[in-house]
């Protein structure tokens, strides 16, 4: 049977990915895009290592430009990164019958909580399936038994897809590269780990200079 | 890595113990066992025939005791059921690193919240595991694709660990068998599924007759 798992590139949704593969599922890795960054490069790169199928699913730049009041209006990016997933998430559940993402039991944003999964599975009959089962700690210990990083250099900022969509946004609010964002705005909630580099990505939030891009290999 | 589920024989425990070896863990199935009732016997069927190493886990019956009182007090068993549950896990996490149960998001008792969960990780320094990522009908359809059931007739009343310990020591308490229990106490919330048979156990709550053991029989 098709799983869908929304894909950033990262460990958490790739681990998703094995978990459901595993257990014998037919698994598209699905990377949203919002046509205004090509964010959806590495992550295509770390699936195509991890064997499996890539999809890169559009999305209407308006969506994003919403997110991006909502956090500018807050000053804060949970709300808006909030409604971005909802927002996908009721978007790919009429693609798929079973859709998982990466978010896993100490994360807080974006999260979906019991009546809002209950609401999306009901609504689209479909399957929702994240990472509650597990733990930072036995996270880290399984992306560590079963992932390896490869480092491949390229000129994108490599980051989650709601950080990488939100910068490309601020930049066009703001009408210039933003070199230096307000530190009130770094801290990506999505991809909070990698301000300790423990994400596998850059904790730095310049956008659009050089870097490495990691993929991820499957090692058993 | 050596993992502990904590395993009744039924669906969810055996789903649990799939997932973390397709993973990679070495798991030990652990039933535990009050000195009451042979419980173990049919969960330990199910562990061989899913080609898991079983574990018999002894605790002191007036653990259990204990719990039949709180369930005589309040009337009703979730109170006792979860103290019975949170008395295993405090018990088995000083014999494992990564403990596991086959509760699931749907499930409320027994069942662990967030706050106990960090809790007895750090007490313990473990990890907990549980089948949180996954919904019933994700649970459901998982079982069918993973499991065959085979029926073996043996005189033992097969269910849950709780379930079992509890109406054995209800014939203690009552110092007779109880053939027919009230109402209020045939609704046992850990195994609630198999009042409408689903659970693969027998929904009836007679004890100590003779009937059929369900044995879980890996497909994939």
């Amino acid at each position: 049977m098709k799983a869908c798992v929304l894909y950033s590139g990262g460990k958490d949704s790739s681990l998703m990915a094995v978990i459901l593969s595993r257990l014998g599922y037919d698994v598209d890795l699905v990377t949203v895009n919002f046509g205004v960054f090509d964010s959806y490069i590495p992550a295509s790169m770390s699936a195509k290592s991890l064997n499996f199928n890539h999809v890169v699913f559009h999305m209407d730049q308006s969506i994003l430009e919403e997110a991006v009041k909502i956090i500018m209006n807050d000053g804060f990016p949970n709300n808006g990164i909030k409604y971005l997933h909802e927002e996908v998430l009721e978007a790919i559940s009429s693609k798929y019958e079973i859709i998982a993402d990466g978010t896993r039991r100490d994360d807080r944003t974006p999260k979906i909580n019991k009546d809002q999964i209950k609401s999306l599975e009901d609504r689209h009959n479909i399957q929702y399936v994240n990472l509650d089962s597990f733990g930072y700690k036995m996270i880290n210990s399984l992306v560590s038994k079963l992932f390896e990083l490869s480092y491949e250099k390229r000129c994108l900022a490599v980051s989650c897809y709601y950080r990488k969509a939100w910068h490309s946004q601020i930049v066009q609010y703001e009408g210039r590269r933003v070199l230096s964002p307000p530190a009130s705005s770094l801290n990506c909630m999505h991809c909070k780990m990698s301000k300790t580099g423990r994400c596998g990505f850059s904790s730095e939030t310049t956008v659009w200079r050089e870097r490495q891009t990691v993929v991820l290999l499957l090692k058993l």
